[in-house]
């Protein structure tokens, strides 16, 4: 697959958004995003999911946020998110082998932890 | 990155997508999607850019779709799109290493050519 698409005003390409850099707004930095959630129906993103945590790359673990959380910071050609580690770390994960169903029930609990709106 | 993620019933990982074959409604298989392009601002999934043509997997070009032209048949496996060859080829097209950049002007070529909305 194409690792070659550009960055345009208007549209980015998936394969750039997958292994970009977030940081938080202290500047730490919190992982990578290692995929995307899509709505079917609407075509909407609604999950970034975050790769994050674990010990030389191994059992990271997987953390779905809110896709309007993210912020894209130019100079830190990174994406922003306004979220501490401690609440990371106790926001809901799975392994990256173990991925859960994204039922409404699942969604709506990982937009309330993150007081986003569902 | 994981390949591991499952398709659920509400939403599809955008890595699951990329690489999915793209058919069209006569049962010929057109090729398959190389990248998503997303709306910077409202997260949505504009196009869908199908890798097509060339010979032996050399000199395949991209064609970016109106992303509401692909319909998942789960039968197949695949996105299905109205779509015949003819008109495939002449539509707009970029080597994958020279992607245009997606203005409103070059969207609206794309959505036109296809007959999609705006």
């Amino acid at each position: 697959m194409a690792k070659s698409s550009t960055i345009t005003s208007d549209v980015i390409s998936s394969e750039k958004v997958e292994g970009t850099t977030v940081y938080n707004t202290a500047g730490e930095k919190l992982g990578s995003v290692d995929d995307l959630m899509i709505d079917k129906v609407s075509g909407q993103i609604r999950y970034a999911v975050l790769e994050f945590g674990g010990f030389l790359g191994m059992g990271t673990d997987r953390y779905p946020l809110p896709w309007n959380m993210l912020k894209y910071d130019t100079a830190k050609e990174g994406y922003v998110v306004p979220l501490d580690k401690d609440k990371l770390e106790k926001a809901p994960k799975y392994a990256e082998t173990e991925v859960p169903e994204y039922t409404t029930d699942y969604g709506k609990r990982v937009y309330n932890y993150y007081g986003a709106d569902w």
